[in-house]
């Protein structure tokens, strides 16, 4: 497996364009377009919020109902949830633009939105978005580059990565690009993730390889418990890497999941890194424990807290409010056998042994805290399952971002 | 029923006590100490959180197995949670200092803490504290008072409340004091509350009065999410308004449990009203539920919410973010259903009708949250049930307090 530059438009076949269509921002893209020279097969993931978004009813379908997909067309600023019939009817409106503008069928067109709740979408300037985009779409990486700038809200960096594993004898490239930021729960997010590739696999493969990937991936992260109305995730696979195809979970299909966690995970923690108002990037690895299901639901109930996130952002090694998110977390453990270890570019740490703190240096475990990268490890001693879940600090600027965010 | 001054020195034969005793605060009481002059039924409910306070451990042992308890002994500043065998021992010596000063059985008296984790007590000084309060118990309203600021930690109020009901005939006192602040999500926090009555009752209605109470009250609120290792919510009765006893549900049971929820829901609206950093107090009454559980699911969702919380620290008329929670909550509910206003002294106001929102004022809007208790008020339109759910809103100052706690 080799780390490649680029993101969605890294696998072959895959074009993206970008625009500055007036949705909400001014002066910055606020769109971005993909398209597959090739009809792709496409699997999603999506909410499980009750109240979903238009556009996620929309892709619903699509993904259970057409035989293809080709082109994406994602729109930062307003989410389309809350809209009612006027907001599905919208979705419909753009991906009939974007059928005319790229001849193809409007049920191969997929619809992602972000940003506030409960604004109906300016169609006029959506769709003259589409008309501007249509005749730029390239397959460069720069163009995937600033597809993945023009669809960040609140993020502060644009959020890409692509992978190459051999298949069949034939390269496969998986690239992605997400956005992140705030409302991030994801209990497949206001996250959007898109992953392409050019790897040739059965629809119902290619669903199961992104279903089960999730759960390790963008399900372990957390910004602030909320889990958005918009959460999508969509791997769209054209199948031009000529490679035998996969119909079966052989050793190919294996190497495929390997690198498209490689994809979900880098994507995943630089949505939990750049999350709103963050300066560190607070990783949980929870140890020893009986089941995977215990050792998810501890670490998500540690990354969750609003008390330890807070702590992380003061460089405070305040490990009693590890435990306390250990203890309601509804896992059942033995909280006089745990052993807590901060972890970081700056070294490694013993805090507690056997539930009761350690003579530690509070200085160096500052220290070790004050990295922008931050690790937890919990070892319950109860078995041999883990799981590792991904979050950030709490802070002055999440607050301030999420007080006025509408104005 | 009369609501009147005092707390928990309001109901007869009560006396309180408190000292700077030099736990972990300068220049400020953080002892507190009731007694009863005669001995009293108690009942007890406890944090859910799998890490129990030492105190915690010990006051179940003498809810469930003592027949009397007569004596509380409260500290601020550590917590004694996380503390092992020795922090348990510690609380065995608290009791037996207090009975020894007392002139009570060890068994008699509860303990309890509130404070940073991991952290052992100065039994010096809180020996010396006990002594030193011992001989100053009295029954005065302001001995109570003062009881009620020593416990406090980041509380910026104190918090009492007391009420006068008729029963056989006799006046009936319910009196208490309370705690909270911070890791405040009760699920029977370091919430502490202590309820005082001269009721005569039996143990097991007293126990079943309270176990029931919490539910509507102290476990309706939350602060931010986190569950303690501390919550305790104590309940003495020591019959002294000479009451025929209550030992059946009768009409005399139901008075007192009117009284109960009175003392109960004020302490738990100061608590939520008071949390750390906060600016409102935000109100969730779900109404139009199809069940009392759908309605409690939903009301705490909404002021659990971050994104919520921050967005009525900006007076921000953000319901998107309040059908997001609902949505992701857990109860099943038509969004499209949903009606939501806006309640406070400034007014009230609907904002969506059937899941969408009607053209309001935001300047209305605004001004109805800038006051510092505001009321959402969520339909969901399925049957009758509801519930009132309270918490407060998410500010610089809670991550202020929160990054820096133990320094």
């Amino acid at each position: 497996m080799k780390a490649i530059e680029g993101g969605v438009t890294a696998a072959t076949g895959f074009m993206a364009a970008s625009t500055a269509a007036g949705i909400k921002y001014k002066n910055r893209k606020d769109m971005a377009m993909i398209f597959s020279i090739s009809p792709c097969r496409a699997a999603g993931t999506f909410t499980t919020n009750v109240v979903k978004a238009a556009p996620v009813k929309w892709d619903q379908q699509v993904v259970e109902k057409s035989l293809y997909a080709q082109a994406v067309v994602v729109n930062a600023g307003i989410a389309n949830a809350c809209t009612g019939a006027e907001g599905l009817g919208y979705c419909k409106e753009t991906a009939e633009a974007a059928a005319e503008a790229l001849c193809i069928n409007e049920d191969s067109v997929l619809v992602a939105s972000t940003g506030v709740i409960g604004k109906q979408l300016p169609m006029d300037r959506l769709k003259a978005g589409i008309q501007t985009m249509a005749p730029t779409l390239d397959g460069s990486l720069e163009s995937g580059t600033e597809a993945a700038q023009a669809i960040m809200t609140t993020d502060t960096k644009k959020k890409e990565v692509a992978v190459q594993v051999e298949i069949g004898g034939k390269t496969v490239t998986v690239g992605g690009m997400c956005k992140g930021s705030g409302m991030i729960h994801p209990n497949m997010c206001t996250m959007l993730a898109f992953v392409t590739t050019d790897l040739l696999i059965s629809k119902e493969l290619l669903q199961e390889a992104l279903r089960e990937d999730i759960k390790d991936t963008y399900n372990m992260i957390s910004v602030d418990g909320d889990t958005s109305t918009n959460d999508t995730v969509l791997l769209l696979a054209n199948g031009m890497a000529g490679n035998p195809e996969i119909t079966e979970k052989n050793a190919d299909y294996e190497v495929f999941c390997e690198a498209l966690r490689y994809v979900n995970e880098s994507l995943a923690k630089k949505m939990a890194g750049d999350g709103e108002g963050c300066t560190a990037l607070f990783e949980v690895k929870v140890i020893g424990a009986e089941s995977k299901a215990q050792a998810v639901t501890l670490s998500k109930s540690i990354i969750t807290s609003s008390l330890t996130k807070a702590a992380i952002f003061g460089h405070d090694a305040n490990w009693g409010r590890i435990l306390c998110a250990m203890g309601y977390s509804g896992a059942q453990f033995d909280p006089e056998k745990v052993d807590l270890f901060f972890e970081s570019a700056a070294g490694r740490m013993q805090i507690i042994k056997d539930g009761v703190a350690l003579d530690y240096s509070e200085d160096e475990a500052t220290k070790i805290l004050s990295e922008p990268e931050v690790t937890a490890i919990a070892d319950v001693k109860m078995g041999d399952a883990a799981a590792t879940a991904w979050g950030c600090d709490l802070t002055f600027d999440y607050v301030k971002i999420n007080a006025d965010y509408r104005s």
